[in-house]
């Protein structure tokens, strides 16, 4: 039994990961200041004996004792969102990161970063392995986020080095099934809207998405595991975003024409991860099919659209 | 007459930048830390009335009134110094960069942000012009600081398009007349150890080095302009680093052989800047020629070397 903290534990992911672990048995501490994230995800735990929901924001320094092992997630994670107060999200990650670092450091806890595929940028080799070193443009409209992440990365690694403070990192893509409504991705928009489908650009621009309870696994598996560097987690199954479109419009038995929009402004063209390391070195690898993973999404939307209504 | 702020000011180019300001009348304010620099490069200017130098670390907010100009130098910039403490190199680059540009934003101050040419990494494009978004690698023994000013550069780029604090960014190597003895700087290092010139790998890997002269008066022309994206200020004129030690063989006519040391982890193999957008927007490219850069070079260390013994 750990004590573990989770920083943006009421987001996506981090609900998820609370729901896993809190089933196993650990101790879980949640500290969200609920920018993107709600309530709501995690609300079924409130008042059990071991959860807790501090309402922090991770810019701040947060001093807490007894922690064995600390899920580094807060961070907006979608464009709109990440782009919704660019000086923020650097702030997020830049002082955020230090914080949770020096929290790791003075507690004796290891650290799990929740990094991104964007740390690659707009890549120019396929697949995309650990040792990437990436293609992203410093001053454009995603740098806030890539560049974030890339020196949270670099942080942890300073760290590690210096402190031994262990840390991962990790992700790629996920099937989002309790995303926020509001935040716009191209998997939820598609769904939801999935009258009014929306391709920007021509649509042959690739992504890989993963459904969330592998994700879930692969992190706590990393966190348990000897591993102190990046490693990918991801779904190497890599689409054509049309397709997923075509895909979506197929599994929603939805009657409406897909419509197209100006490219996005520095959009990476392709996406796939390598994961040949998380293989390797956890055992681990994707097991939800696509089409099963896009199904539970659909009805999970399906409801959620109901529940507001 | 302008109120200016030098972070870094009692660095190697700092200070020069100082000694430029304070004779062309302007009032002087530097901030430093002395981690690398030295009381000795501004002291001739304690006691004037337009100047004022404050022992202050960057990484700490900073409240002063009545500043129009910020000149953010505030970084170690050589590999042994920044490889030194990396987490206090991120620090300085992250949480410093985002107390300048709080401090420029609340005073309404422009801010210049001296970047350096390792945000292009190991480039695989020459030369680099500043839309090139780099080769870099995110978790080496380099990245402190090579990531710490790429994302210094995106914090600057966030806070100009939320905020409208202005910002500049710059430069290349440059030849260094007041470096601390002890910074471990190839040409530094050549000339002082000219009985011991030692050269890192074959010796094949070039750079391209300006006179500090030149850099001081691209800084103050970029500072002055309109411009408010990235600018390369350096010196197209490139040379392999064996080439350089044989050059400086013969300015100081020593008379010892070179000797090869295995090459270093991550050195970039090829630096050199494209200044076409300085030329065009600044009308500004260097005007010292390299003999005569080496040959001041050489002199200020005989003098210092003397002063020391
Ligand atoms: N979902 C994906 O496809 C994906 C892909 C790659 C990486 N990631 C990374 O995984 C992590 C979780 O992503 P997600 O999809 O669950 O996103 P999310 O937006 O649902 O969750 C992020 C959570 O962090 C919280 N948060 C944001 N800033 C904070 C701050 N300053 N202090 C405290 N809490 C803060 C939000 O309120 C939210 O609850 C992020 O770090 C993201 O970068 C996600
Ligand atoms: N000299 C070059 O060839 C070169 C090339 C590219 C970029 N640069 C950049 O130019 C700037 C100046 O470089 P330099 O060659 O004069 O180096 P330097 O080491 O001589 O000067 C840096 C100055 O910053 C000060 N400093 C460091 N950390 C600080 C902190 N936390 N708070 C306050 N002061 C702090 C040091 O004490 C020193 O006086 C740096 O930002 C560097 O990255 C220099
Ligand atoms: O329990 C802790 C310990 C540290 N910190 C923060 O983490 C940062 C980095 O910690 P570190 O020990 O590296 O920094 P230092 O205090 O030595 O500057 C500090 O600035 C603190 O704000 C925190 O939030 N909780
Ligand atoms: O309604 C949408 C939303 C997104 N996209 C595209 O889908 C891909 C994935 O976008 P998302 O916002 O999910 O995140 P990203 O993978 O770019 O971080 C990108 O190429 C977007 O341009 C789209 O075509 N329609
Ligand atoms: O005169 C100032 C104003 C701000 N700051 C610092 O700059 C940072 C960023 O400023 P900003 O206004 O963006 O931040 P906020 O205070 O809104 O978080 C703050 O955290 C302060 O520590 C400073 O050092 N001097
Ligand atoms: O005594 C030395 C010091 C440096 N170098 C090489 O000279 C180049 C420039 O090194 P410097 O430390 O000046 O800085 P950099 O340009 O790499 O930031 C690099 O390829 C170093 O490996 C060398 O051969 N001998």
């Amino acid at each position: 039994r750990k004590r573990i903290l989770i920083t943006g534990g009421a987001g996506f992911v981090g609900s998820h990961l609370t729901d896993k672990l809190m089933m196993d048995g650990h101790e879980v501490t949640v500290v969200d200041n609920f920018f993107t994230g709600r309530k709501r995800n995690v609300e079924h735990w409130i008042g059990h004996e071991n959860f807790e929901l501090i309402n922090h924001d991770v810019v701040e320094p947060l001093y807490i004792e007894a922690v064995d092992q600390i899920y580094h997630l807060a961070s907006p994670a979608s464009p709109p969102n990440y782009m919704y107060n660019p000086i923020k999200t650097l702030k997020t990650n830049t002082i955020g990161t230090l914080n949770m670092l020096g929290l790791a450091k003075r507690v004796g806890a290891r650290l799990l970063l929740a990094s991104t595929s964007e740390v690659y940028g707009d890549p120019e080799v396929h697949p995309q392995s650990e040792d990437y070193w990436g293609h992203v443009n410093p001053i454009g409209p995603r740098a806030c986020y890539d560049e974030g992440k890339r020196v949270a990365e670099t942080m942890c690694y300073a760290y590690m080095k210096q402190e031994s403070v262990y840390h991962h990192y990790t992700l790629f893509n996920t099937i989002p099934p309790s995303q926020a409504l509001e935040q716009l991705r191209v998997i939820v928009n598609f769904v939801v809207l999935s009258s009014l489908l929306q391709v920007y650009g021509s649509g042959s621009q690739t992504r890989a998405f993963q459904y969330v309870s592998d994700l879930v696994n692969g992190l706590v598996s990393l966190m348990n595991s000897n591993v102190s560097s990046p490693v990918n987690l991801g779904n190497p199954e890599e689409h054509p975003i049309l397709e997923f479109a075509k895909l979506i419009k197929n599994l929603v038995g939805s009657i409406s024409e897909i419509q197209f929009l100006p490219e996005a402004q520095d959009d990476p063209q392709r996406r796939r991860p390598d994961i040949r390391k998380a293989k390797l070195l956890l055992g681990w690898e994707p097991v939800v099919p696509l089409e099963e993973g896009l199904n539970k999404t659909i009805h999970f939307f399906r409801k959620e659209l109901e529940y507001q209504a």
